[in-house]
């Protein structure tokens, strides 16, 4: 029945290769980005590249890289577009998980940057990637359609205060109370979503999508950031430390507010599904094209750490 | 005989009343940028604006919008790149205040960002900062000369991990520690002279300068960013508390490595005036449009606090 709802997804896709392949371009770019470990002052470089190197699954530079191919360009173009979004989501992980934010220990299965390096450079750590980001899509070239302070402003507003920022903010404020769902869902809008919506985007964008297409990446990114979200919420309540290669259980311990917790475990995996479920049919005007993207939505839904 | 030095410097010019009219302009124009303090969720929008509304002395939008007066321009054109380094100069001051690194109570005579809003808000205040920074620099017009992604790279390069926070890693590491001289230069150039040389050239380029006059800009930027922290420097050894609106002689406290520290206070004055003159000199082919840009670097000279 999967098959005849999401008719482009082959059953043959090969996503486990395909986001090797990403990895690996993904890595050398980001590489070829990032100063030396040994650029003066070293500290700070090695510090940047112990959390962009420490083994993340690339996410959102697959989906920016497979939005690019759904709308017929090539990874190429949509790379630094995909590097720039992972030094947003490394920066992003590297301060909420300082102590005075999450307080978290263990990240990807590694210790956090604060607890290898110190509070003070892991702040600036996160900085300077966040600059980074900026630095890499200021050089990208232009499209007919779209310049790169297109690009910037998208990324901006998807990482500022409106919602990135204010999604870890909300998520702040919300600790160790009882919010409703709406509430909720708003902190899972801002904090993730966004990125992920901005990721699809700027992937369409670099290789000079309509904008038709960009509505369609939009609609597409929304729904799979949101749905992407709840299934971390369920993951931290279902599995184990040792399988998702962080604290887990820690949302429950700190009373946090979490989908699981507000909807039920059932009603929050139908959800998660309802609205992979519209990042599907939001896929349907670039038919073949979009199989990576497919591939990648259904591996969210499925994922199990 | 300074008159003959530096003969575009009239003794009429009102710097005070200048300085002011900056103020007025930029404080307009950064609380358009930013979001209304009420803004959702308005924790953060209130602690952005705490610290950008702090009393600054707007001493980077000042010599932006006056070298983009010395290129023949106005200061609407400019507007963006003035509150854009504003943005970056606050944030980079909420997190140089944090306990993990400069440990600050007090700037500008007001509790640090930190001290009113907790660590955890002050970081992504900062944060939310930088990235505004960007967002309001991608919605400038472009220039025939120069497009706003040359602004972005040129504003990103200047506060990355090889400029500013190079400076401020340095700084770190520093502390409690003797240093030679050259170390302690590579820390203000990093640290203060780029941001500030980073701002005359974003005033001349907003207003379409051409090659040389950016070269000139940037000979100006350089030398007066170093001028004015080394008299930092000297200030925090001279100078009370209360005056200063910061903890002085913090400095000194926490074996910081400074100026007169290194080279005695005679010398450090010196030293000061030297990089100023050549400061001058970089001005001479803006000639009487340079006015403002003289003044603000008399000013830098002769500050007393």
């Amino acid at each position: 029945m999967r098959s005849n709802r999401h008719p482009s997804v082959s059953k043959s896709f090969d996503l486990s290769g395909y986001i090797s392949r990403v990895c690996r371009s993904v890595d050398s770019a980001l590489d070829g980005f990032l100063p030396a470990e040994k650029t003066k002052p070293a500290t700070i470089h090695k510090a940047m590249r112990y959390s962009i190197f420490a083994g993340g699954k690339r996410m959102r530079p697959a989906i920016c890289l497979a939005a690019a191919e759904a709308c017929g360009g090539e990874w190429k173009d949509a790379m630094a577009a995909a590097c720039a979004i992972e030094c947003i989501h490394t920066y992003s992980l590297i301060h909420d998980d300082l102590p005075a934010m999450d307080n978290d220990d263990f990240r990807r299965g590694k210790p956090t940057n604060h607890k290898v390096f110190g509070e003070g450079i892991a702040i600036l750590a996160g900085d300077a990637l966040l600059t980074q980001a900026f630095e890499i899509l200021a050089a990208a070239p232009r499209r007919s359609r779209h310049s790169p302070s297109d690009f910037i402003l998208d990324l901006a507003r998807a990482s500022g205060s409106l919602q990135l920022i204010a999604g870890q903010v909300a998520d702040l404020e919300a600790e160790g109370k009882t919010i409703p769902i709406a509430d909720l869902r708003y902190i899972h809008e801002q904090k993730t979503s966004a990125l992920l919506c901005c990721s699809v985007r700027l992937g369409g964008m670099s290789v000079n999508c309509t904008a038709s297409q960009l509505r369609a990446l939009t609609e597409f990114g929304y729904n799979v950031g949101l749905a992407f979200q709840i299934i971390d919420d369920i993951l931290d309540v279902t599995q184990t430390t040792e399988k998702l290669g962080k604290t887990a259980g820690k949302d429950t311990t700190s009373k946090k507010a979490t989908y699981p917790a507000l909807l039920g475990l059932e009603k929050s995996r139908k959800e998660a599904s309802r609205l992979t479920d519209r990042a599907f049919a939001a896929l349907k005007p670039f038919k073949k094209r979009a199989a990576a993207l497919n591939a990648l939505a259904e591996y969210l839904l499925k994922r199990d750490h």
